[in-house]
């Protein structure tokens, strides 16, 4: 019994892993579609995005399984509790994926500024690798490495308001660029959301190890994180 | 021991209704505080936002804690994870709602247009309404009320479609409006999400009833749903 239950754990382990993995690549590729004007790059992140959901609810299917049948206590039960809350937060990674995908789709030719879509690129590039990192934290349940993680989103924050005050000043001065540039602002705003689902997501770390739900990183101070 | 289960559970309930009201509350506000210019009424909902986010990890620390002593099955286990599912969407509406609050602080004798910032307290209006509706919905487990519930976001997604439209218009024509009116944008963009997370509590009652995880309103379409 209790090997059948180690079994099912490891299985919910990497199913975890892999829906991970299918977020990231996600993120990833909704900025490059985006820099790149490719719709059909972006057009695919939307068709793909209801099987991260499917991923999801098997998950989480899975997980109330294991607690109605194995009645597991203490750090098992806290195991697919921690699970079942962190494939939430991918989820909504994915989410903001789309938005960013579709803010691809609805460009319309626009004018663009390449300096802007550049910082928007590398924000991306550290998004991404803050994704990457935190999953394999996750996966080696390794607290510090979570704490260090979330310490980052900081630096994701102040991207995020540098690009903010940046973009309205271009459209300030160029009209022009007024459609084109609140999707910039659009698209900083979902990577910084990203950046805090990664938080949530160490923060589970933690609790795994500690049975503790702190917050890592709060978002409540007025002067950062202005989505 | 069952009364105790019954009585426990009850005790959850109405911890979960009042971060409920706690949130609906904290919208309305925001809305109010942004329209009204009131930094006053913005700064109280950052400062609040903790309490809210403490109410969440209360509810969530009780809900693993009667599931590991009382290693409920079926329905009962259902429930407690229901609720810990939809605390954390209440977190996340009361997020945005700091959000909006932090728009206001940024806010700086801009220029303003009293029109659209109309609309968005009408649109604030109805989504408080969506908010109070789900959260008695939810108290009562009314399957069939959740289910209208979630149909009447599509109409949050054509406010914010239409107000970011006409956002972008006004800010061509008058570069003076831009800082100001990229706010409307993001207001009416975390009013949406927040219609989002609405509908993610109308599905947690369908699934706490039917024990099946459903989307009632997906947000893959390409039409709709800009944010």
């Amino acid at each position: 019994m209790r090997r059948a239950f180690e079994e099912e754990l490891s299985n919910l382990h990497s199913q975890f892993y892999q829906m991970g993995l299918m977020v990231s690549e996600s993120i990833y590729l909704s900025v490059k579609g985006f820099t790149a004007h490719d719709k059909g790059i972006a057009e695919k992140i939307v068709e793909n995005d209801p099987l991260i959901n499917e991923q999801q609810v098997k998950i989480e299917t899975k997980s109330i399984e294991l607690i109605a049948l194995q009645q597991p206590v203490t750090s098992n039960l806290r195991h697919i509790i921690t699970i079942m809350k962190a494939c939430a937060d991918l989820e909504r990674m994915g989410d903001h994926a789309v938005n960013i995908a579709k803010a691809t789709i609805r460009v319309k030719g626009n004018k663009r500024n390449l300096d802007i879509e550049n910082e928007l690129a590398v924000m991306a590039e550290k998004v991404k690798k803050m994704v990457e990192r935190a999953l394999k934290a996750f996966i080696e349940m390794d607290v510090e490495e979570a704490k260090n993680i979330a310490l980052t989103d900081d630096e994701i924050d102040q991207i995020a308001f540098e690009l903010h005050k940046r973009t309205i000043n271009e459209m300030k001065l160029d009209p022009e660029i007024v459609l084109g540039a609140t999707n910039y602002i659009l698209v900083a705003g979902n990577l910084e959301r990203i950046g805090d689902y990664v938080t949530n997501l160490c923060e589970w770390i933690v609790y795994l190890e500690t049975g503790k739900i702190t917050e890592l990183n709060t978002h409540n101070t007025l002067d950062n994180n202005i989505y």
